[in-house]
């Protein structure tokens, strides 16, 4: 048994926790902020069997990794023209932090 | 030392604290939701000589196991008679789900 | 790799995190309530190599140990003049409860 902690943006959660679940991994979300990423994250909290541990790094890399999204200009209304961009702005969202943590004694009651 | 890390149902919670602080466990509260058990839980940080765990265990479990409970029927108050059971419905309460991990150094500062 | 986990007051939580930004360490702030300390605290979650461990802890001593602070009294407006105190008072502030952990991956996306 492993306990993997993901630290991630809040906009991937819900699309994370499908997944989880989709391939059948229970997960815990801990209400976090700040710090690894820019403010506005989640810690997914993950037990799972040693043998399916890559599996699920694979699944928070696939919907969590960090990428460059380009952002539409958003018109000026009422605010101040010079600082108007009229062209596509580009964006970092996503990225993760994982550990993978050894566990001593697992039970459920 | 080994940390104690508890994924239980919130109405569990206050009887939980109530327990292990009778039984001088120390145990801090992280904000969690859904997963592990159907949304509304807590997750249970305690840590403790390895000496203690079983016992930690043991109060986690009394306290927190899976139960059925009956629950008494509702009268339709201007509701939807069609949906009405005239009969007490089983529900699945608390539950813990569990995790023991090793801890290379502890301090109080 | 290793993971601080640090329960500190949330009145020295900002402190300790910009201490630990000005140090290169990266944190997430997870919040938690009761049990190691009085209410209102805070876990901290950093991630650092086993090589500054040792660095980390002294900044969490530095800005969270426990002290007895004075308390100037307050004057009783329009309270019940009987418990007023007209001298300082001590109180206890800080404190950490700080568990170190093995990390077996560690990976960022
Ligand atoms: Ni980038
Ligand atoms: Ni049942
Ligand atoms: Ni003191």
């Amino acid at each position: 048994m492993k306990l993997i902690l993901a630290v991630i943006q809040d906009k991937d959660s819900n699309r994370l926790l499908q997944a989880l679940v989709e391939n059948n991994f229970r997960a815990t979300k801990l209400s976090s902020t700040g710090g690894f990423l820019k403010s506005g994250n989640t810690t997914f909290m993950i037990g799972t069997e040693e043998i399916r541990v890559e599996r699920a790094l694979q699944i928070i890399k696939e919907n969590c990794k960090h990428r460059d999204q380009l952002v539409a200009p958003i018109s000026p209304m009422g605010g101040n023209a010079d600082s108007y961009v009229p062209y596509p702005v580009e964006v970092e969202v996503g990225g993760a932090t994982v550990f993978v943590l050894p566990v001593e004694q697992f039970h459920q009651f």
